[in-house]
């Protein structure tokens, strides 16, 4: 068994964005500047924006933080969006899920010029990536195509299961996953009303959990060899922690990792390429090298 | 086995559509507007213009109809889709695909007001369909499952094997057989790199054949009591029609239908129904039930 050392390819890759950058300012450039706009206190989402705010520095971007309190007004975000679209200085930024629920989170999605949607949630770009074309790709799917790929992990052909069929994952994991020269894969999606989940599962080669239940996915339901990607990252309180909770996996790690050919582990595996996806679009917004 | 009679079923649907037509116009309304754009006299596509304007008229909408030789420019084509566009008097408009190499069809169909298209094939409409939001959905995997609720055909947390992934059906199916709340189903798309796809396919409770290849799908490939869908419709020469050829599709159908608990024919199964969802989605522009 190997394990898919998510941090430490995710550090490789900031070094290479960082480089990148180096390059794009010595000659002349201005550094990439992501915003990212939070609404409240969640912790979950402290912590998501303040791990993008470091990796931004880990790039050497220019990053800044836009907060409202959960006070804030529909109009007032969306306005704040608006300015965001037509700030030159800004090359793509990101309003932190989820929002109050007095605020419509499709509609300031919408709201995001599809230019700048270096999450690649808008419709235009959900869109063009189910055609093929070019465009931001969400990032969590895309970094799970970077860790198989630097990996080696053979695809194509492979029967892949997802588990969960999320807008955010599992729906753009299953799509890139049977894409031709992408993942080539014969693709199976399962969820929570599928008949005959463990019994897909036992088949797969490679096994995708998406569905944010901690150690949903256990000895029996992994075919020896298999490849298993970790996506979950439930909050479960434990006291013996300084924070008051750990983060938990969808899989069972201690009983699966011993069955597998390569497992990522949680945290450490996912997590960390997720973040390091959102700088690479953030490059790519600011390069022009997708959408002119 | 049953065989599911799309034929009758598109009648059917026809003869609902001209009713609330006849209603809409009875209210002070002008009748629904199809245009479509044909480029040149490919033999298939003139086909299906004509049957698209013969199905007009059976809703009882205006139909018009846009020719141009295949030496047109795409700046031409492109001018004649800005002109629809904003034509208040045309409610929603296809480009009957292919068209001559020269011109590229990706241009022209984002070039299409998204209100508009009526075919399904603007990013926007890709990504609102992933998504789960409202919007013109593709009419041959709208066909589908309007067949599938129409014969009361469970597909709930059964599997779904596709076959095929292609932009039009494969893709866009394998979304929608997956959705919740409409096919609901564990989904898996093969395709020409699958290792496995007869193993899955005699797994299946649902086949859907979308690969264009005659008689692909033979009876072994079939598990007894399947529901087996049939979208393809190749021209193989025929020297006993008048035509010269006759429609086959990827089912090997004198094989399959007796194992089957429900097969699309072909001609007749899913063919009328896409004209009929096209259709649908031409009076839901009209009423801007999906889009202001």
């Amino acid at each position: 068994m190997q394990l898919i050392d998510g941090k430490a390819t995710a550090a490789t890759i900031k070094q290479e964005i960082a480089q990148e950058v180096d390059r794009l300012i010595a000659a002349g450039a201005r550094p990439p500047h992501l915003a990212a706009v939070l609404v409240g206190h969640d912790g979950g989402s402290e912590t998501y924006v303040r791990n993008k705010v470091l990796a931004c520095e880990a790039c050497h971007f220019t990053s800044s933080l836009i907060r409202f309190e959960d006070t804030v007004t529909e109009a007032e975000l969306l306005d704040c969006v608006s300015r965001l679209n037509s700030d030159p200085a800004v090359d793509g930024f990101i309003v932190q899920l989820p929002l109050p629920p007095h605020i419509s989170e499709q509609k300031v999605i919408e709201a995001i010029d599809y230019r700048k949607d270096v999450d690649g949630f808008h419709p235009i770009n959900v869109g063009r990536m189910a055609i093929g074309l070019p465009c931001f790709v969400s990032a969590t799917p895309q970094g799970i195509l970077e860790l198989l790929r630097r990996y080696h992990i053979e695809t194509s052909g492979r029967k892949c299961v997802i588990l969960g069929r999320s807008n955010i994952v599992g729906k753009p994991m299953a799509q890139l996953m049977a894409q031709k020269h992408l993942g080539d894969a014969t693709v199976t999606v399962c969820h929570s009303h599928s008949l005959n989940l463990v019994h897909e599962c036992r088949q797969a080669d490679i096994i995708i959990a998406a569905i944010g239940q901690p150690a949903y996915v256990t000895a029996d339901m992994v075919k020896p060899g298999a490849v298993v990607i970790d996506v979950g990252t439930t909050r479960v309180p434990d006291p013996s922690r300084p924070s008051g909770f750990r983060l938990c996996g969808d899989v069972d790690f201690d009983t699966v990792a011993p069955l597998c050919s390569y497992i990522t582990p949680v945290p450490g595996g996912v997590g960390p390429m997720t973040i390091c996806m959102l700088m690479l679009n953030t490059l790519a917004a600011a390069n022009h090298s997708i959408y002119a």
